[in-house]
This record gives C-alpha cells, sequence and structure tokens, in this order.
C-alpha cells in the first residue's frame, strides 16, 4: 500500500464525496441566503475583505460537520480549526473572492476539501453563481458538473509564451515578502496571461479554460481542492515554495494545470527566485 | 446646438437603440446557432483567431443594417467598411474575445456600437453566456437589463493604488510597438488588477464591479461602445493615445471608469510614454 488514501474504502470515498457535495448545497444555500437579506461587509486584520456572508456559510458547513462527522477536524479561513490532529480535516474558504462576491461578480466561489492524513482526499470547487461545480476524488476521477475532465497536456512546443495561464495580480506576490521579481519573470514568459483573483482560474485550469493557473504566498484553504481536482484530472500540480510565518501558519504556493506548462512555470519561478 | 448628436431626435435614438438591440438579439442567435452545430477556429494574419460564428455573425448583421439602413455605413472586425462617409456608422466586433469563446468561457461578448459623424450615439456590449446586456445612448442613460446605470466617483484618497482596475495583459502592450513600460507602470500603481481580456472589464467598469479599465492599442471596434456606455452612466472615459499604422489604420488606446481613478490612471500612463 502505497498512498495511505488506500487505507479510505472507496465506497467510503464515494459516501464523503456524497457528503460535501451535499454540504457544497446547504453552503450555496446558505450564501443565496444572506445575499437575498443583504449582507455586510468589513476589513479584517490583513485589509482583506470579510462578509456576514462569509462568516455565516462557514458557521454552518462546522455545524454539518460537527454533527455528521464529530471525530473529523475542521480548518476554516473564518473561525479557525477544530478537532486538530484528526486523521480527515475538512478544509473550507466559505467565499474565495470575496470581494468579487461584494462586487457580485460572479467569479467568486466556495472551496471544500477534505484531507486524509493531509493527503488531499477529495476536492470541490462551487460556483453557485456560474452554475459550474467542479469536484475531484481521489481514484474517482475529476468532473464539472456531469462531465468527466480530461486535461490534455501542451503539444510540443506550445507550452511556451503562446499559453494561456491565470496569475494573481502584483499584490498577490507583495506580502508577506516582496516576491514581485517571480510576478516580472511569469508575465514575460506568458504574456498572455489572465488574472482572475480567484479560484475561477483553479475551475479553468481543470477544465481547459486556462492551460496553467498558479497561487502564491496563499493560506491553504485556497488550494484546499485544487490538488486533488487538478490531479484526478490527468493534470499535473506542483507546490514550488512553502513559508511558515511566525504566529501566522503556512502560506503555499503551486502552479497547476498542463504538466508541460506547469514544468516551465516551476522552472522559471525556481530561477525567479 | 453644441453638440452635433443633438441633430438626431430623442424619438430617432429611440428607434435606433431598439434596433440595435434587435440586432444584438439577432447576434446571439447567430453566434448561439453555430456554437449548437460546431464550429471552426483559424488564425488570422496577426495570429489573433477567429472561428466561423464571428464571420457569420457579422455577416447577419451587416445583412441586417444594409436591408434595414441602406445609407448607414458599417464596419466590422471581420468583413471590413461599407459605404464609407456616411453619417451615421454602424461598427461591429461580433465576438470580442475569440480566444474566450473558443474555449467556452463566458466573458466574451458581442459589441455593437452606433457613430454619428464620429461621435458615438449608442453602444451595446452583450454576454450572452452571461445573461448580461449593457447599453448606453446620447441622452437616454445607461443599462445593465433593466437596471439603470449610475457609476459612482472614489471617494478622495481611494483612487489609489486600492482601486481595482481591468487592464489588457502584457501582450496587449508589446504590438504595434513596445509599451511595456505603460503596463509596468499601471500594474505598479494598481497591484490589485484584474486582467479579463475582453470587453467584460468593460461591463464591470459601467457596472461598479471595477473601478476602472483600459484598453491599449487597440482597433476602434473593441471600444465602439464603450465611450457612450460609461459617459451615460456618469463615469468618465479619456482617448490617451491614437496611432495611424501604414496600411492597418488607427489603433486606440483608453481609460474609463470612475473619473478620479480615471484621471490618475491617465496621467501614469502619460508619465511612462
Amino acid at each position: 500500500m502505497n498512498d495511505l488514501r488506500e487505507e479510505v474504502s472507496v465506497e467510503r470515498r464515494r459516501e464523503l464525496l456524497a457528503a460535501a457535495l451535499e454540504l457544497a448545497d446547504m453552503c450555496a444555500a446558505t450564501t443565496a441566503s444572506i445575499v437575498a437579506s443583504g449582507f455586510d461587509i468589513s476589513k479584517k486584520a490583513d485589509a482583506s475583505l470579510v462578509t456576514t456572508a462569509d462568516v455565516e456559510t462557514e458557521r454552518t458547513f462546522r455545524k454539518c460537520v460537527e454533527e455528521r462527522f464529530p471525530d473529523m477536524g475542521v480548518l476554516g479561513e473564518e473561525l479557525g480549526e477544530s478537532n486538530q490532529g484528526a486523521d480527515f480535516r475538512w478544509i473550507i474558504d466559505p467565499i474565495d473572492g470575496t470581494a468579487e462576491f461584494a462586487r457580485h461578480l460572479p467569479v467568486y466561489g466556495c472551496i471544500i476539501g477534505l484531507h486524509y492524513k493531509e493527503l488531499p482526499l477529495l476536492g470541490v470547487i462551487d460556483h453557485q453563481a456560474m452554475g459550474i461545480r467542479c469536484h475531484g476524488t481521489y481514484g474517482l476521477g475529476a468532473f464539472a458538473n456531469a462531465e468527466r475532465l480530461h486535461i490534455q497536456d501542451s503539444a510540443p512546443g506550445e507550452e511556451g509564451a503562446g499559453a494561456r495561464v491565470g496569475l494573481p495580480s502584483l499584490s498577490g506576490f507583495l506580502r508577506p515578502t516582496d516576491a514581485s521579481s517571480v510576478f516580472r519573470a511569469i508575465v514575460d514568459a506568458y504574456p498572455s496571461f489572465r488574472a482572475y483573483h480567484t479560484c475561477y482560474a483553479h475551475t479553468l485550469a481543470a477544465t481547459g479554460g486556462l492551460d496553467a493557473a498558479m497561487e502564491w504566498d496563499t493560506p491553504l484553504w485556497d488550494l484546499a481542492a485544487t490538488q486533488i481536482l487538478i490531479e484526478e484530472a490527468g493534470g499535473s500540480f506542483r507546490w514550488v515554495k512553502k513559508t511558515h510565518i511566525p504566529g501566522q501558519g503556512h502560506l503555499y504556493s503551486a502552479v497547476f494545470g498542463k504538466p508541460a506548462v506547469v514544468k516551465r512555470m516551476a522552472k522559471i519561478i525556481e530561477d525567479a527566485l
């Protein structure tokens, strides 16, 4: 048994996926009900935005997980960690792209991951306002709504400047340390980049809308669903950096999508650091 | 009578807007029917993409205009210009964001403008895949679907780095001449930029999803609807450069959105050139 995730039977994975999709439904319903009744927007300590929809959606999620899976852990963007050290850990970013959500752009998403012994077992990215839900489960494939996903690698020679990649904007490379050299190197290498600023770029990397995408110095919840989604779709996911920030925890950087593009991007990043 | 557009009566403008919306319906139906039956993608001389949907949609548009308004001119991205020098000139980009369209991203749009004596009389940006249609008509206001648009200016001090602006990616600044200095200056000034790469950024500048947006060295059809849409919504639209390329015609650069942000962006561009 090479992969610890094999300890979770296929049947159990199917049940957990069904539970994750029910949780995503519940999150979408909570967010939608708060949108309908109006929400408040405030700034967090790091100057990023949070709305009452973020907090209430995560609260609903945690309550459901605690009732249904009392032994499992939960790590969330808004309300911290519970049951630390449990084998199964749910990870949630209730609204990834709060700034877009607050301005009524549909490209935000709810990210739900379930990790087993620190390995990603399943992931859901739900763009409720766009009617697009992606999920991937270890050994069970990846899907966008009902469609099975198959990432095709770039043809030789097409992993270069002509490829279309999703990047964070420069602001994503300025904190906690200045990595603007990475931004500049990637932009020069992929001048036709897109910057959506949310997990919609992950969805596009999984579904072929982009050839690859990346995140830089981001908390785990932003990437909680992406690795398993991309890998189960047949793509490549590479961690390129992990940084520990005293008092704040870890920040992660990753590149994902078509294998040839990911390989080239990872090399450019390594050279620029 | 200061503005030549006053020569076109309010009633006539209303009729022309109704015609433009019918033309947009027809374009959307043509594009949708070609999507349903499958389309071919090829590269144009400038390496940008064109699909059979682009060409057929523009052909449908031109045929309707020629039947209904035989004295008016038509300028289109795919099929050139007819009735040059006519007072009324329709301008169409049948699918702005062909690369996104070809990859099934919903952020492409059909752009329709009607200019009178070279002044923009009305404009429509139709995102059929997103169900968002914006239009603005001289003296009659701007709308997103049924909602009247009102761009609110930034509060003092909020026109700076915290503002959210839509930019072309670097590739948009490399042709026909290298203006990457402009890209770098704007990115440094607005590190939280977005890069959607289509007229969806114009729609967002009109509807408040972005504080401002810009285009660089782009043909007239890409901006055919935007000036009147933004101005009728109460925003500011500034031409920042006009370049004549022998044998190709003119390329245009513009900044548009909240007045204070537009003013600051225009200054940054001027300083970077």
